[in-house]
């Protein structure tokens, strides 16, 4: 709770829809994708460091995305970016001898993220209240497939490809937001990430930071903790419900 | 069941994805309109027939996409299109002396419409099965809310805003087919409306017809029956559950 939440009578009444951040905020990525290339290496003799696998994978992400949001090439799924990078890692974690078929089925890994283990029965009990829409750099068929995977309830898969950007660029914000028919300030944009929460917020959207300090596991540096004071600060899903009266 | 049934070992084993019309297929929106002005009336002494006021109201909806179609005029979604729509029957049904924000409320009636009592229980089982998604000329939030209100089981919500077009534009098809990450013939259009299918079909979709032949009422002359061997021809949605196997 923070000094805001003294103006309100029930708190988030304010608010229409909550808007999430998905990669590190709804699903563990690095957890996930290690585990699917541990059992993926038993059945097929590849031997390699599976969590530094997941990490190198994901550091090629902002900079492939960086080559859109500058214009330097046209918008592409995130799923074209995602393939690009592991073509990026084949050598050297001795993928290259692997079928296209083999390899689609790395990409979409993806596809079959895991949630938090607080993820569901938070968003659960946000779903009844509020509409939930996700506002992620995934594109719409790594979302839909993730969330028919998990059971996560989405009422709109906005974002990204939708809106044909990345985030933080401005129009992924306020597209999405419009594609809702609400106003920013009707919106709650829910994320573990502090850069995610200043850009939504920049364009009027109300912020919630959920606390995901081990996204990167032991090493990490970035998002430990709230860096300013968001509108609903979380230590989980369900700790958000609870403060947003779900 | 058709002919083509009888090559099948499990009929429609090949389908990834059920893409839905919405209007006349998924829900009655000529009852439900007439429903909820017959209400509105009641509590504002108004009076008319507001049945041939939801098919006036209908009425306008072809001519006003076409203006979008042709490039007359830029994308504007079907809440704006509905909106003008309306204005063009205030004289007509006095409803000129009614605020802003009534018209408004009237407006959202799309955003109300309620299902055939088959929808439910057909779009669910075959929700066990399929990805289900909208391809509807419905703006995202009309169709969210509607999906809401009603406990649509869509997982994703295409067709229209997320392609800025309005079917039959092939656009509008090919690019919600492409969201999916699917071929087109990785996916079966749904819809009550020879047209529709006749469109998807050109492109190369499966078709699905559900038989609505009181969609319009009894003045209804088109859209009665199914006018080509369309891969499946249900009188429900249900029907269609059972026809594939769900």
């Amino acid at each position: 709770m923070n000094s805001r939440d003294t103006d309100r009578k029930t708190p988030g009444d304010d608010i229409q829809a909550l808007l999430f951040d998905v990669f590190g905020t709804v699903v563990d990525w690095r957890d996930s994708i290690t585990r699917e290339m541990c059992r993926f290496a038993e059945t097929n003799a590849l031997q390699a460091d599976w969590q530094r696998f997941a990490l190198d994978w994901r550091a090629l992400y902002q900079p492939a995305m960086q080559a859109v949001r500058s214009g330097e090439r046209g918008y592409v799924k995130l799923d074209v970016l995602h393939r690009e990078n592991l073509q990026q890692l084949i050598k050297e974690y001795h993928l290259d001898h692997l079928t296209d078929d083999q390899l689609d089925h790395i990409n979409r890994i993806w596809h079959r993220l895991q949630p938090w283990a607080d993820t569901l029965p938070g968003m659960h009990r946000l779903h009844r209240k509020y509409l939930l829409a996700s506002l992620s750099n995934g594109n719409i068929a790594l979302l839909a497939n993730m969330a028919r995977h998990n059971g996560i309830p989405w009422d709109a898969i906005l974002g990204s490809e939708p809106t044909r950007g990345y985030k933080p660029q401005p129009e992924v914000y306020l597209q999405s937001v419009d594609m809702l028919g609400l106003s920013p300030a009707q919106c709650l944009m829910v994320a573990a990430h502090n850069e995610d929460l200043r850009a939504a917020r920049a364009l009027g959207l109300q912020t919630a930071y959920v606390n995901r300090p081990t996204e990167y596991g032991a090493s990490q540096t970035v998002d430990k903790e709230a860096e300013e004071d968001w509108d609903y600060c979380a230590d989980s899903m369900t700790d958000l419900a609870q403060q947003l009266g779900c």
